[in-house]
């Protein structure tokens, strides 16, 4: 996904959130928004992948804070957040093997993009996450391929996205397991932003159910395959089918031209639903064969 | 008052908004966002004052869209609007000059710094700022430092804001002048925001009204001292009070230290209202001497 002209002020609301995440000094919060400001300045240009230009920006922001993690806060408050609501998640997806019980659980996952934080209009609402779960629930999926990924779950490279959202996808695992299916699961290499690393597969064990974990190699936003390790890059191009979590992944994703590829997401901002042909606030399992 | 932090991803949001209000055009858009951006990283401070920076970013920008007004239609939809309000107002404010007359003028004047467009959160609703008004009326000032103005009202200087909000200041004019004040109005040199300039002046017929017409002598943000004629440097000088409207001139007579000075306003933005001590959506009349 190539850059558009909103993404300039939206990076830089960002970079000026997560630092208020971390201070309320101003210097520092200011050190952030200079540094991302001068980055966006040297980065930004029409016809530009719109993640390359964020992970510069992003990158000289953390280094203006001396590379402390903002999110860290958000993202324990997400793993205790998606803890809870695993057991309503597994009453909704229930334990059957079956096509109904994989798209079940790709519903579950994908309103797991929900737990985000510092995309504006969408912050979690932290009191009543049960509630708004059973509600994307009931509405289910406004673009549902799901039935043409199953022939393709042979051998799946699922990209997660955010803390917390990476246990709900522990659901499409299974499914995907349960089906004969080998799982390669990728997360960030560093943190950034409130995406899942290798220390929230520790935290809630998913390492045993997959076959191999992988980072993307570094804390760019997405993937950026000039950083991936080779396994990784190696991984994508044997893959049956490659499941994509959420916007930063797909933003990136999307320019490399993998096949079949499937990306689940709840389309948080117009710039990505307008890429994707999409509308504002849909819940998403798209597949791009 | 100086740029805060928040400033940055703000200026550069109301740059992409109103380079959309003058076209769809995604070439014109970004050179607008990349003059705006251009702009805000050579003059972006800690510690300088907020105009100057967006009056830097807005010019460029402006520039790069080869000078043509965004706001012309919005700008002729609130003056229609203003029209339209004016007889609710008036039956509001009722004909009395007096000290409650001079009140409920302020309070009037104030709710029609309301007539704004491209500040976030704060956009007119188009359909029923009528009842918005009537609602704002009778909520009345949380400021309310009409009654220290009465006695200061010989010679006054009205630094006006948007465009329709004009007309609504009007009923503030003739208040002045029935105790016997002088009035010197002010409006933009030249076409900024959604700002009114001598063709509202003209418009409204509001010339009749006052004793005398000044402008800031630029298309500066809010009131540029090194850009003003030196008619307006001096009428700052003599007057008994200046009255100032809205966000953008409180951002720069704030800097300059005229006494006294009444700042008429709405907070629409939170850098504002923590500047001023206040809170946000507030209603204000509040006298600096």
């Amino acid at each position: 996904m190539k850059i558009d002209p909103r993404c300039a002020h939206c990076l830089l609301s960002r970079v000026h959130y997560q630092a208020l995440l971390l201070t309320d000094d101003t210097e520092t919060v200011n050190a952030a928004v200079v540094a991302g400001l001068d980055a966006l300045h040297r980065t930004y240009r029409l016809g530009e992948p719109s993640a390359r230009i964020s992970t510069a920006v992003h990158r000289s922001a953390y280094r203006a804070m001396g590379d402390r993690d903002p999110y860290l806060e958000k993202k324990v408050f997400s793993r205790e957040l998606a803890v809870e609501l695993m057991p309503l998640a597994r009453s909704l997806v229930g334990d059957n093997i079956s096509a109904e019980g994989f798209r079940r659980a790709v519903v579950a996952a994908t309103i797991g993009n929900t737990l985000d934080f510092g995309v504006e209009g969408f912050d979690v609402n932290e009191q009543d996450f049960e509630a708004e779960f059973k509600r994307l629930f009931s509405q289910g999926l406004d673009v549902d391929d799901t039935d043409r990924l199953i022939p393709l779950l042979d051998d799946v490279v699922y990209i997660t996205d955010n803390s917390g959202e990476v246990l709900l996808d522990t659901l499409v695992l299974e499914q995907v397991r349960g089906m004969g299916g080998r799982v390669t699961l990728v997360v960030r290499g560093a943190p950034i932003l409130n995406d899942a690393t290798l220390e929230d597969v520790e935290i809630h064990g998913i390492e045993a159910q997959v076959d191999r974990v992988l980072t993307t190699g570094s804390n760019a936003i997405g993937v950026c395959l000039d950083e991936a390790p080779a396994e990784l890059v190696d991984a994508f191009e044997r893959a049956s089918l490659i499941i994509s979590k959420g916007m930063a992944n797909y933003e990136t994703m999307s320019e490399y031209g993998y096949r079949p590829i499937a990306y689940l997401l709840r389309t948080k901002c117009q710039t990505v639903a307008d890429d994707m042909g999409l509308k504002m606030d849909m819940l998403v399992a798209k597949l791009v064969e």
